[in-house]
């Protein structure tokens, strides 16, 4: 390998950032990036049409609403995936840390319109 | 959604086998596989040449042994990418369980000639 191998590990780079909505690279798998995100709060009701979303919760507690069905809620070591198209809306109660898992250069606002949540991820 | 949504829960997926070195399939994204493994022992050298392997550590301590670097150790909450083409023999003295994530169809052996750890992974 060019580069040393690297092990990531999750609880130490969850302590490198606090923002809230906006993912951090941690990992790269074929042509996906492994993101870790801290959210609390609301964020906005979005789709991504070509690709599902890989969602779990590492802390906290993450409700992922969908248009056309029931609520999902995931505690910690529970994960869910958004299939591709499905509108869902992310909202935390409480300060929350999950890691996503999507294609590279997806947008964490998918198809919506509001630009003031959308965030370049950047790697940690 | 044809069916509904559907939270996956490690531990409770964990609960429900004990073999060893034979990945289930508990999720799918994209043209991905989720898999959960329960090793102890060692499994065989091999490589992926057409992809990534990501492995991260639930409970337990996996050693990744590489051909041309250093080992690598995972304890739980880690994760390690191995990439296409690297030679790799996954170690655990103890019982280990682990999260995979590789494409769907994917050999657990690789290119190893050891046809007796091959195994079909299954939906659980």
């Amino acid at each position: 390998m060019a580069s040393p191998p690297v092990v990531v590990n999750l609880e130490e780079k969850l302590a490198t950032f606090d923002d809230h909505w906006k993912p951090k690279i941690v990992g790269e798998m074929n042509d996906l990036h492994l993101k870790l995100v801290k959210v609390r709060g609301e964020f906005v009701w979005h789709s991504h049409e070509d690709t599902d979303e890989f969602f779990m919760v590492i802390s906290g507690r993450l409700t992922i609403r969908l248009r056309d069905d029931d609520d999902v809620v995931l505690d910690p070591g529970e994960f869910f995936i958004v299939p591709r198209g499905v509108e869902h809306c992310p909202v935390a109660e409480a300060e929350t840390a999950a890691l996503l898992i999507e294609p590279a250069g997806t947008l964490n606002t998918g198809d919506s319109e509001n630009g003031e949540l959308t965030a370049d991820a950047e790697w940690i």
